[in-house]
C-alpha cells in the first residue's frame, strides 16, 4: 500500500531529442511515473518531443503524437526542459530561450557546456530558474552534485579520472588481447562502445569537455576548454602497453585537474588530459571495459572514488531523472536549488611549466655509444633515469642495426623533456622518437 | 584575484557539541571562511556552542567566548543549527526546537535519526526549513546526496556495503595479521580506531542505524532500527578467517538493503547487518583499514560504488560542512531544497525468509561415519554442500578424537538452516557449532 498521488496540477516537460538517451529518458518517465509522481509532490507531463524527422521510427516508449520539429514553440511551453539533442546550436539557443521563458533546465550536452557554460549558467542566475547537468560527466556517476554540493565546505585539491568510456574499452581491449589500437577500435565499434565517427573519443576531446567542466566545479572558477591540455589515445601503440607491463604499469587515459600553489603561495589551477602510465596496483588501472571512475583529494574529507558506468542510454537516462526530480520538485517547493559558485578568477597553468614522470621510446643505432649519448642529454636537461630497457629490433632488408631503448624518467620539468626531445630527435644516432607517455599515480 | 565578498548579512550558526567533530567543523569554518562566503552568498557567523563544560579547554579552533551551556537559548537565536554532540537526548529536543523556530538543521546523529528521523523529517516537511545528515551515513563519502537525489528518478534494487570504519579495521588487521578478535580490537583501542566502549561499533548497531537510514532513503519508506537485523563481528574467529582465505573469501561486515519482491510481484524489503564471507575478487574484498565503501545497483544506472573515510574528525567534518553550504545558500536563495519522500509503506521481510549460502564450523567426534551424519542432516533440510573441509584437532588430555568440519553451503533458506543446526546441536557426534556466517556477493 502507498499514499495516495499527490493533487499537484502536472509539471509540462519539453524533450529536445530522441535518441538513444532521450528514448530511455521517456522510457522511465512512463515506467516510473507514479513513483517519480511521489517523489516530486507532482505528477511529470511530457508535452512535446523535439525531433528533425517526426517520420522516424523511435520504438515504443517514444510516442509519435508528441514528436514535433517546432523545438522552439515547444520549450516556451514548458516548466522543465531536457536537452539531450547534443551539439552547441541549436541546443544553446533553446536552452537559453528555455531559460529565458522561466523553465530549469537538464542538459547531458557537455560539449556546449566546456564551450559556453558560463553564458548558461549567468542566464539561470539571472532568470531564477535551475540548471542541471549530472550527466554531462560520467555518466550515471554522481559527481557534479558531490563536488558541487557534498564537498561546497571542503577544499578540493585534485580530480583524477577515467572519464571516457570508449577509450577505456580500447585501452582494456589492447592491455588484454594485445591488439593493435586500430583492432580494438574495430571491434568497439563493432560493440557499439565506439561511434563510426571516433574522433572525439580518441582524440581526448570528449575527456577533455568533461575535465572542464570538472575544474570550473570543483575550483569555482572559469575553465573553457581552451585551457585544458588534450592528447588522445591515437598513438599508443602495443609496444607501450607491454612496455608499461614490463614496468608493472597499466596505461590510461586520464583527466586531471587540480590546485597547483607556486613558491609565495599564489594558487593556479591544472587542467590535461592525456595517456599516462599508473602503477598497476593502482585502483583505477583496475576499472575496465567502458566504466568510468574518478578519485577526487580534497582538504577535509580525504581521498574520495566514485565508480560506475559513464555512458550508455540507460545510465545516462538515470542522470538525467535525477536531475529532473530535483528541478521538478524545486519547482513543487518553490526557489531554486544550489548552484555553482564562480567566485574565484584562478589562472591556468601552461602544460610546459609542470613535472612529470616521463616513459620515452626510442628507435636507435645499435652500435656502442648510443645508449651513452641518449642517457648523457637527459642527464644534461636535468633528467634522471629510473628504469631504461633496450632490446635489438628485428633488422629488415639492407638496414643497419637498430635497437629499441625504454626509458622511464623521474618527474623532470614538461619543458627540460621537450627541449631534451628535440636534441634527441636530431640526432644521428636516434632514428625515431617511437612514444612520449607521462608517468602519473604514484 | 577572487571577487569581492557578498554583502548579504552573516547567517547565524549554532554548534552543538564540541567534540573531535565540532572542533573540526569550526576550523573549516574559520579557515575557510571566505571561500565558504562565496559560495554561500553570504558570511557565516558561529553566533555560540553549546557544551556541557564550559571550563574544558577546546583547542584553539574553539572560541571559549562563544561556548554556553544553555543550548536551548542558542538555537532560537540561530538561522542554522548544526549537531555533532550526540545522543538521542537533548539532541532529539534541540532539533525539533530549531526546527519549530525556523532554524535549518544539520546533524551527523545516526542514531537518532535511526531511532526518530521520521519526527525530524515531518517536523522540518512541517516548518519549511531544510534536514540534512549526509555526515551521518560513511562519513565524508557523498551518499546521502547521491541517493536522495542523483538516483530519485531511478529505482535502486540494493545497498551494500562497509559502513563501519572500526570494524572493518578489525576484521582487516585480523586477515592480514593472524590476530584474534581480542588483540585486534586492543590495538584498534590503542591506535583510536575503537572506542573504549566498543560495542557500538563491534556488536553492529552503528551499522544497524546507517542501513535503517540507507533503506529509507533508497526505498522511500519507513525503515526503523528495530527492522534492521543486526549481528556483530564478536565471534568472528581467526579460524574463520582462514577458512575464508582457504576458499578465495574475505569476511566483512556488511550492511545490505534490498527490494525483495515475491511471486505476485508484490514488493517488500529487507535490512541487514551481519558479518559475511564475499569472494576476495569482489571490489569490497579490497577495502582496508578503517575506510567505508558502499555498492548501488539500481535499474537504469547500473552499479555504483563509492569509497573513501568512513570516520575522523576532518572527514565527518566535510560532509557537514557540505550540507550547512547547501543550507545556507538554500536560506539566501530563498525557499527550501529537495528532500526525502517517505510515500511507500513497504513490509519488512523476516531474516528467516531469506535464502542465502553459509558457512559453518563444526567441532565434531572424530569416528566413522560423523562426517556423512551432518552431510544427511543437511540434505535432509534441503541444504546441498559446495564445499567441505575436515582436519583432525589436536587431542587434549583425556578427551576423545575431535576433528574440525567447514562447510560452505549453496544458497538455502534461513529457516531450513536453523532447524538443521538444532538438529546437529543436539546430535552426539556434534560436540560443537563453532561459527556460522553467511556467503555474499557470489
Amino acid at each position: 500500500m502507498t499514499d495516495p498521488l499527490p493533487d499537484h496540477e502536472p509539471l509540462r516537460v519539453a524533450v529536445l531529442g530522441a535518441g538513444t538517451v532521450g528514448a530511455d529518458v521517456l522510457r522511465l518517465i512512463r515506467l516510473n511515473g507514479e513513483e517519480l509522481a511521489h517523489r516530486i509532490g507532482a505528477p511529470l507531463r511530457v508535452i512535446g518531443i523535439a525531433v528533425q524527422d517526426v517520420s522516424k521510427d523511435r520504438g515504443e516508449h517514444v510516442d509519435h503524437a508528441l514528436l514535433t520539429t517546432d523545438a522552439s514553440a515547444l520549450v516556451r511551453e514548458a516548466d522543465l526542459v531536457v536537452e539531450v539533442m547534443g551539439g552547441i546550436e541549436p541546443a544553446r539557443g533553446l536552452l537559453l530561450e528555455a531559460i529565458e521563458n522561466g523553465a530549469s533546465v537538464v542538459t547531458a550536452n557537455k560539449a556546449l557546456l566546456a564551450q559556453d557554460g558560463v553564458t548558461l549558467y549567468e542566464a539561470a542566475d539571472e532568470h531564477g530558474v535551475d540548471l542541471h547537468f549530472e550527466a554531462a560527466v560520467a555518466g550515471a556517476i554522481p559527481l557534479v552534485r558531490p563536488i558541487r554540493e557534498s564537498l561546497a565546505g571542503d577544499r578540493i585539491q585534485r580530480v583524477l579520472g577515467i572519464v571516457n568510456g570508449t577509450t577505456n574499452y580500447i585501452l582494456d581491449a589492447m592491455a588484454r588481447t594485445g591488439a593493435a589500437f586500430e583492432d580494438a577500435l574495430a571491434r568497439a565499434q563493432e560493440l557499439g562502445f565506439a561511434e563510426a565517427d571516433p574522433t572525439a573519443d580518441v582524440e581526448g576531446h570528449d575527456a577533455a569537455a568533461k575535465a572542464s567542466i570538472l575544474a570550473s566545479l570543483a575550483f569555482h572558477t572559469r575553465v573553457g576548454l581552451q585551457d585544458v591540455h588534450c592528447e588522445g589515445i591515437t598513438s599508443v601503440t602495443s609496444a607501450d602497453i607491454a612496455a608499461a607491463a614490463r614496468m608493472g604499469r597499466t596505461i590510461k587515459l586520464l583527466a586531471i585537474v587540480e590546485r597547483i600553489a607556486d613558491a609565495e603561495g599564489t594558487e593556479r589551477i591544472s587542467a590535461r588530459v592525456y595517456p599516462a602510465m599508473i602503477p598497476s596496483s593502482h585502483p583505477l588501472a583496475s576499472v575496465g571495459e567502458a566504466y568510468n571512475a574518478v578519485f577526487i583529494e580534497a582538504e577535509a574529507a580525504g581521498s574520495l572514488m566514485f565508480y560506475g558506468q559513464g555512458a550508455g542510454g540507460a545510465p545516462t537516462a538515470s542522470a538525467i531523472l535525477g536531475d529532473l526530480v530535483t528541478v521538478a520538485r524545486q519547482r513543487v517547493l518553490g526557489g531554486v536549488g544550489p548552484r555553482e559558485s564562480r567566485y574565484a578568477d584562478l589562472e591556468i597553468v601552461g602544460i610546459g611549466s609542470l613535472r612529470n614522470g616521463f616513459y620515452l621510446s626510442l628507435t636507435v643505432q645499435d652500435r656502442p655509444g648510443v645508449l651513452a649519448e641518449v642517457a648523457g642529454t637527459l642527464s644534461a636537461h636535468g633528467i634522471s633515469i629510473s628504469t631504461i630497457h633496450q632490446e635489438p629490433l628485428p633488422q629488415a632488408e639492407g638496414t643497419e642495426d637498430r635497437a629499441r631503448i625504454g626509458i622511464a624518467t623521474y618527474a623532470a620539468a614538461e619543458s627540460s623533456v621537450d627541449s631534451a626531445l628535440d636534441v634527441l630527435d636530431s640526432s644521428g644516432a636516434v632514428i625515431a622518437i617511437d612514444s612520449v607517455l607521462r608517468i602519473e599515480g604514484e
